[in-house]
Order: C-alpha cells, then structure tokens, then sequence
C-alpha cells in the first residue's frame, strides 16, 4: 500500500480522488499495489463528503507523517505551492503537480533538488491537460534532436477563436459565452492574453532543450485585438488563426519563441483543431512532425494525467525519472526581433488600390488577400524577413498616413 | 558504455546505426551512458560500409557474448525473428523490435519470458512508426479505464485512398503510384487487404485490455473494392474514407474488433489525416478523446522509435518497464456479427426511386445521399443495427434483384 497527500480540493484535486477512486482496480493492477489518500490538505470544510476525515488544514501534519511517500500538489499557484513542494521534497517524498504557473517559474529549482535526493518531481498535467506530452517528449523522442514545438496550449482562447470563426461571434461575444459555460475564469487575463499558453510552451521548451526558459524572457501577445474581419481574411488566405506557443531551435543553438494568434494554413492539421482542445507538434529531426491532440483541461483528463504520474512515482520508488533540465540564462531566448516569419497584414485609411501600391513599394511584392472587404481596406501577406524589418516597413506605412489595423504572424516553414 | 547488437541491416535497422550515430551525443546524455552497436547480423555483405567490420553471420556470437546487454531486431517476420528473440532473453538480454508481426502473434509468450528473466522486452515502433503510442498508451493513459481504440494504422492504404479522394485517381493507379513511390511493396497484400492494420489493433487491444488478441480473431478486411463513385458519396455524405483498426470494449467485457474501410465524418479528426501519416485516436473514461499523430512509417521515424526504447532499457537494467499482458483465448472477441453499428450501401440494378423504396422498406427508415450517381444508383445511410441484420436485409435486397455495389461501416458513436 502507497500513501498519498493531496493538496488543494479543487477542480483536479477532487478529480485525482475520484479517479483514484473510480478506477481503483485498473490502477492498483497497473502501479502493482493500492494507492490510498492518506489525507487532503485544503483551508474550506467538506464535511459532507464521504472521505471527510482524511481533511486536514496543517501541512506539517504531511510533512511529518513517514507513510505519505507521494506528494500531490493541485493548488496552483506560485505560493503557497512552491513552499510545500520544497518541504515534501526536503522530506523525501515525490511530488506530482498539475501547477504550470510554479513549473514554469520554479521547475528547475525543484527537479534540481528531486534529483539530489533520488526524488520524483513529475508534471505531466500542467500542459496539455489529459493529453500525454511530457512523457513522450522526454522519452519516445528521446533518440531524436527536437527541432521545433508548436501548440495550441489553451483552451479557452481556442474555444473562443472557434466561435469567432465558426459562428461569426466577436470576441467579446464568444468571451462572454466561454464565461457562462465555465470555461472561462470572470478575469480571463491569464487565458486571452497569453499568459497561461507562454508558461506551457515554457516548460515543454525547457524539457526539450534542457534549459529553463522563464515566461518573461517570450514575447508573447493574447488574442484581444483579432476581428471577424482578420477571421474573414484568413479564410480566404485559406487558413484560420490560432493562438499559438512556438519554439525553435537555431543555428546557435538559441531559441526562438514567441506565443501570439497566428494565420495557419488549412494544410497544417493544427488549423482543425477546434473549441477547447488543445494540440501540440513536435518536430524530431528523426520522427518528423508528431501531433499530441486531446482536451487540454478539465477535472477528470487533468487528474487522469496527475493520476499516471503517480502510478510512475509508484513504479519509480528509489529509481527517479531523469526528468531533468539545467538553469536559464538571458541569452537562451533570442531577441524577438530577429525572428524570421511572413505576416498577415491589415491595412485601411486608404482606397484599397492605394494600399495595395503602397505595400507593393514597401515589400517589394505582396500578396493581397481577396476578401469582401470594405473600400478603404486591405489586407496582405507579406513575403518572410525579419520582425525588425517588418516593424521598420509597417512604420513607414503609417508614415504615410496607413493604419496598420492587425499585423499576425503567419505559422510555417521560414 | 552499453553494448548492443542490431539484427537485420534491412531499412530500419540501418536506420537504427544511423540513429545513434547522428544523434549519439544527445543519445548519451539522455541515457546517462554511451550506448555502442558492437554487432550487426546480417546474412548479405556490406564491405563498403565504413562499420563493415561490426557485421557477423552467425547468431551464437552475440547470444554467448555477455558484454552485449541489449538485442535490437529489425529483421521482421516470425522465423528466425522469434528464435533470435527467444534465445536472446534466456541468455539474459532485454529485446527492442520493431516486428509487428511477431509482436502480434507471439507477444505474450515473449513478454512472460522477459518478465520471469526481469528483463525489457520493447516495441515501441511496432505500431504507428515514429509516433509515440506504445508508451503512452501503457504509462500515461494508465489511471484510465480505455473504452476504445480506433486508428489509421497503415500508411500505403491512407496514400491511396487520399489519392483516390483528392485526386480522383482509381484504386489501381494510386496503388501503382505508391508502388512507383516506395509507399507500397510489389506484393501490395500485407497493406490493401488489411493484414498490417490488423497486427497492429491486436498490439494495441492487447496492450490496453490486457489480453493477448490474435490477428485471426479478428474480422479483416481491405480496401480493394472502394471505387471512386463511394468516395465521392461519402464526401456527398460529409466525410471520408478510411481504413481503421477498432477495438471497442462491450459490456461484457469482451471486445468488438474490426479492420474494414469505414466512412468517418469531417467532424472527426481522423477524417484529415492524409496520405501515409497515421493516427491513433484512444479514449480513456477519464482523458476523453487523445490522438496521436504522424508518419507511421519511413526508415528514421521508425529507427528513431526503436532506439528510444533502447535508451529506456539503458535506463531501466534490472527495473522491468511492466509492459505485460496475459494470454488471450477464444471468448476474448465478440462475433463480428454481434457488432453494432450504421452501414454505409451503394445499391444499384433499380432506378434510384426503387432502391430508395425498397431500402424504406427494409430498414423501416433510411438516409439517401444525394450525389451525382447515374440514374441506376444510389446511397445511403443505414440506422444503427447488429451486423447480423444488416446481412439480413442485404440478402432480403439481392433477393429483390438489387445489387449491393458495397457496404461499408460508418464510424462513430454507437
């Protein structure tokens, strides 16, 4: 029999005991013992639970009971998360976290000090919720150099960009929709501007490249400023915009990375994902392109993955994992600047003749999109250079009195 | 340093040396140790090869060579494949292959083998080439209970069948396209009749439900009677076409299995999956829908899968990865006749009002597909029903001297 804490009974804290539950016999069979909740650590009374006497409110009571030997954090949050992780570690438990926010920001740290005591510190939930990624990144592409990852990594902010698509809905619309239906928080900051997908494509770049990338040193735009005209005219591109994670790897060895909505091509299968799944593509310079797809949240996919970990932690006792990645430094992550890319451009202020001359003279060559788009608009794509170019020629648009109404990246081989 | 020895230097074996050639240093430090091929048995001559002197003939060498700790075989097929493999687990070696075949037939003997010798026996690329599947399916998805399994498993067929849904090309020219390419070998059978997909669905029936499924349990068939008039139908109808392997557990806890060309809706993912890549879709009681996603073929992508698992069993010496299931028996598979589900019928020898008619008449209800058929034709969509009585009714119409051109299962939810 293993014991297990469980800290935080929220949405996937409640899941992990309810998997456990449920699948109890699959689970015993497959971690080849029981696995039982000792106790569940968590400030709010559930005293109509049928397992309302394993609640406790005092971490130490975990952090000194020898029988707990998994620690599973499901709090979120940097603190006071970090602070019982630290501790369960110090005191030669495993850990298993679905918190991306704290592997994001502390995951070197910590993997760094479950490596000194032969210890687990395992993640498999904190990206792409119930589909498996870390494990396969870390060991079924482990013959292979990662060349690039890129992902649909948030649901919320791909539910809502489906509605605008799909159901010509605006974004406050399809904002507000996502709100009543649960799937958005009542601040959504976190999701439509990026900041949740930049701390997962954070921590699958660390895995990848064994460096950890901290979530300031990406660029990293939301999706607050796409209109169902940039939805219209990426259709008729022949693409939709999806908010996208990416990074490579150049020829320096830095990385590129950015997250920010992104034109991609209907050729491309991430273009299909739709509503609250998530997708994430590997790139192997010996597999290829490989594609995790699933609901990237949820209670029971999100505990389901911090389940698995555990029945690993289970498996592994005495025998770590090897997760693992060294420390960052600024010179890991590139100047965005320097990032090569095409991009969707929106013009007006101008007839569109005018525009399409003006971006002619500008690029050299454009490709105008043809759209029902008003008289005075146009929008482009524009042939691959540098971000700082891009930046220098847009500013010269508007020099000449162009309003550069919505400037994406276009997602692709550059 | 770790010893191995590779076994058949045929595409993927070859692809194994360059593998762990090219990515050696990364390979290393991710197994924590140097991993050397220290023989490649192999009956034809490769003196021009810059590794020429590693090559031997005789299998004895390596099975009484104890520095050797790990036997890669890439030779395919069942002789002498499962001698070399059966040998090199009771000289206390683990084993990695790619063998489907052999995995299909002879898995559970092999498996028992390794575990009474606390050994790896590995075959990670043995389904789905470089596409991480094995692995996840046994570790991630393991606090699930799998309900499903549906995949596209054999790249020749979906090349072809993309080439006859994209191109309007005809069965015979996209398969002889696929030959002229490498897609397809000259004896196409293993790829068009079904028997590849269906080596593959038993490796995962038997990995997820833990009983060995034999690939003579399991109704098969190929893709050689779609013509381009049910292609168009079934984009007429809202989807394509596709050659899947399924396994489905019933209530009884025995399995519904099948490897048939069947209409998928465009709603559903594994409806884009083009060309030779393959997908794996699974669904867990818990993760919902999870697919996975690539080449499921091709020397590297293959190579690659093959030594990541070589690295797992560095990883792993005297830790069993407890992949194991038990033996299979004849109960295990539910008659195919039992097995529920919608067809898609292409009828003809009546004008399309007759057919229409009498398929009212038959099935009480039907869906006509409304395409360009010539005026002797027609679709159309069954209600769910046991197989049984959908051959009931087709009898019932032949009687009536109707033509039953096809009948094809509709995949989804029933």
């Amino acid at each position: 029999m293993t014991y297990i804490a469980v800290i935080g009974h929220g949405v996937v804290g409640s899941g992990v005991v309810d998997v456990l539950d449920q699948n109890r016999e699959g689970i015993a069979h497959r971690a080849k013992e029981e696995i039982a909740v000792k106790y569940i650590l968590d400030l709010r009374d559930f005293n109509n639970l049928p397992y309302a006497k394993k609640f406790i409110k005092d971490f130490s009571v975990i952090e000194n009971d020898p029988e707990v030997s998994i620690v599973v954090e499901c709090i979120g949050g940097i603190n006071p998360a970090f602070d019982y992780i630290r501790r369960s570690l110090l005191a030669g438990k495993s850990v298993v976290t679905s918190n991306k926010e704290l592997v994001a920001e502390k995951g070197q740290e910590l993997l760094q000090l479950a490596k000194e005591r032969n210890l687990n510190f395992l993640f498999e939930a904190s990206v792409g919720g119930g589909i498996p990624i870390i494990r396969p990144l870390s060991q079924c592409m482990a013959a292979n150099e990662v060349l690039e990852i890129a992902g649909i990594l948030n649901g919320t902010t791909n539910f809502i960009l489906t509605k605008m698509i799909k159901d010509n809905m605006s974004f406050d619309d399809a904002l507000k929709l996502a709100q009543e239906l649960g799937d958005a928080e009542r601040d959504p900051s976190s999701d439509v501007d990026g900041h949740d997908a930049c701390r997962k494509i954070c921590i699958l770049a660390s895995l990848a490249f064994e460096r950890h990338v901290y979530p300031n040193q990406v660029h990293t735009e939301g999706i607050r400023n796409i209109t169902l005209q940039d939805v219209a005219y990426a259709n008729a591109w022949g693409g939709s915009i999806k908010l996208l994670g990416t990074v490579k790897k150049c020829a320096d060895n830095r990385l590129d990375m950015c997250v920010a909505p992104m034109l991609v091509s209907y050729d491309n299968q991430l273009s299909r994902v739709d509503d609250v799944f998530n997708a994430i593509l590997c790139r192997g310079n010996a597999t290829g392109d490989v594609i995790f797809y699933g609901r990237g949240a949820g209670k029971l996919p999100t505990a389901s993955a911090v389940v698995a970990d555990v029945i690993d932690c289970v498996k592994h006792v005495n025998a770590r994992k090897y997760l693992y990645w060294g420390t960052g430094d600024n010179w890991l992550v590139r100047d965005p600047d320097l990032q090569q890319t095409a991009l969707y451009i929106r013009l007006s202020g101008r007839s569109a003749y005018e525009l399409r001359a003006a971006v002619d003279m500008a690029y050299g060559k454009d490709l105008m999109i043809n759209a029902d788009g008003s008289e005075n608009e146009a929008a482009f794509i524009t042939p691959v250079m540098g971000m700082s170019d891009h930046n220098r020629i847009l500013d010269s648009l508007r020099e000449k009195g162009i309003t550069v109404e919505n400037a994406l990246r276009v997602f692709g081989d550059q």
